[in-house]
């Protein structure tokens, strides 16, 4: 790990319906403003990550086209939810080592086009699709997850609905969010029902296109702003272990977030904002306490607290998660980071998180809910 | 570049049909042989890198689940034609770092599933997609470079032949590869019209399944093997340049080969075996040139004067190439180094080129056959 990794730019597609775009325009957009951002020229980009679930063959090489460059390596990856985050992890490596100064990553997703969600799979595999056919699909693992919760803990739904009318308020102050309307209590506890105790409002929009991008770099970036440090990057997959019962431990992520912290040397305390994986509001609740934000059973309170709002001790996605902003997968991880670099060199108008020093991000997903074959990844940033 | 990175262990499925097996079947085949192959046990494994083009979400961590492991990072990559050998790149970084010391690599495609071939792309690009759908695909392509080459050496159509029958010939002595018939010239000829001067011969079968896995360490392979190193790994893309009207300029293959030569620290006159990207007869002879094997306009009389035949200087695609084997996207550029690796351990039976110290591997793939939107990988091994 000789070198340092600096995140020289940043740039973002608002998440929402792109009808007229193709998938590489809206790459294309956010790629510009981090270029831009990073006052740098396409032509100083030594090799390119591409984060993208569903947009077929060569993604990546298609937008180095429409650049207009031509020779870099062209990494085209995916992780699910976390291919993003693993992309940024890949690149992260490389200019560690020194193969490369200067490269670009980004995610894109278009999930309109396929009517939302997630798309049927080729391979005819009845193990890993045995499960999901008998509607074992997302909502439902995460609505197992709430309601065992719910009852450990000796709470209502209301607690879950709490992520979502503290998140969607973050998100209203977020130009770039899909769902950008405050919502009560109430409100969230009465919209559909999706899988109970989940409801509509409850659960991150997948009708949703978008594109993040960053420029990372070994040369501190110069100019007025903090020079934002990639301290930590790590990438861990798992799948559910023999005797494991506790579908509350979300072990994965904590088992990559352990090793995330020790590679940036901070504790949990020293983290002032985090950006993780709210795809429904029981998410971002086990995500407290994989993260060490709050010990096991201390999220309830954290979150009642408003230690992760707003104004808060740490606030947790004030950009509005995914639960505003929606969650294009591939462009997810990489957005997510974009906000905590705006966070912490104070260009976050609105949402600011005032004198954030130490910026966290967590995606976690794949099968299952991220509890089987599944993938995870975190990154902590500094100024 | 701190760390030697060996190959440990190599595995591969048959090429062909198989009707029964699920895609992670295939990849689980491959993979435990490449295990046993390295004599280490799955639990061992720090990193896994699958590459494959059309198997859907989160595909490498269903087979690690499968194994019976649970924790190491699982990256997903594709890059076309070139994406085994692309995940063997990134693997190779990771291991120079020093991040890992043992990764399991490898590569799967099911492509009878899907009616052979390529299929439509999701992303509605007009850009992209506008040539295919004017008949732009890619056997044409090739069979214009072909027209061209002809053309400019005076040679006949017999000279393209030539390839399909050295390298079917190769292949008969291949337990592995899909196609096992000698054929001869005018068989060669006289099979069906794809593309002019392209024969259905003369491409390689598309219709096909298959799996090829590599254990690759920093550890030197201790036991009676010769241990096999790879002395460069390089990936590269491209496009058409402005004012680039050479379409027998293999540019991006002799840029990405430069590079893999610079790193080994051997010329191509230093090359003893060679697999490279035959999807199409003509593809091989432009490549004798990128590689180096052959002055521009050389490779007609290096093919004829036998010299790429087993048993000539320098074999090429002794395995019987991507003509006789197949072409399952994912897993060729893994096939290809298990092939060499055999190669210069003196384990290919039947089809063994004696004394082979140095091998070398290259695939080059992506839109339009490899001069538009395109990955490129070039790796070279030795004992």
């Amino acid at each position: 790990m000789s070198s340092d990794v600096f995140i020289a730019g940043v740039g973002m597609t608002p998440f929402g319906r792109h009808d007229g775009a193709s998938m590489q325009d809206l790459a294309q957009a956010a790629v510009l403003k981090a270029l831009a951002d990073a006052s740098i020229d396409a032509s100083q980009i030594q090799a390119m990550y591409n984060a993208n679930v569903y947009g077929g063959m060569v993604l990546g090489q298609v937008l180095m086209r429409d650049l207009g460059i031509t020779g870099p390596a062209v990494y085209n990856v995916e992780n699910a939810c976390a291919s993003g985050a693993t992309a940024v992890h890949l690149a992260c490596q490389a200019l560690w080592l020194g193969i490369y100064d200067t490269v670009l990553v980004w995610g894109v997703e278009q999930l309109t086009r396929l009517g939302g969600g997630t798309i049927p799979l080729q391979r005819n595999d009845y193990k890993t699709e045995l499960y999901a056919s008998q509607g074992m699909t997302l909502p439902t693992v995460y609505a197992m997850r709430g309601t065992r919760y719910l009852y450990e803990l000796g709470e209502k739904p209301e607690l879950l609905a709490r992520i979502a009318v503290k998140n969607r308020a973050h998100g209203v102050h977020n130009p770039f969010a899909q769902q950008r309307r405050a919502v009560s209590i109430e409100e969230v506890l009465q919209s559909r029902a999706i899988a109970e105790p989940l409801t509509l409002l409850q659960c991150c929009p997948s009708m949703v296109d978008g594109a993040a991008a960053v420029v990372l770099t070994t040369v501190r970036p110069q100019g007025s702003r903090p020079a934002v440090r990639i301290m930590g990057s790590a990438v861990q997959s798992g799948h559910i272990e023999e005797g494991c019962d506790d579908i509350l431990d979300a072990e994965i992520t904590a088992r990559t977030a352990r090793m995330a912290y020790d590679q940036a040397g901070v504790a949990p305390r020293d983290v002032d904002v985090v950006e993780l994986h709210d795809a429904f509001t029981i998410a971002e609740l086990l995500y407290y306490e994989a993260l060490g934000l709050a010990e096991r059973g201390g999220s309830a309170d954290m979150l009642r607290r408003g230690d992760t709002a707003l104004g808060g001790r740490v606030p947790v996605n004030p950009s509005g998660g995914l639960l505003a902003k929606g969650h294009p997968l591939g462009a997810t991880g990489v957005a997510q980071m974009v906000e905590v670099v705006w966070q912490l060199q104070n260009r976050a108008d609105g949402r600011q998180v005032e004198g954030a020093r130490i910026g966290l991000t967590q995606c976690t997903g794949g099968g299952i809910a991220g509890v089987d074959h599944a993938a995870s990844s975190v990154h902590i940033m500094g100024v």
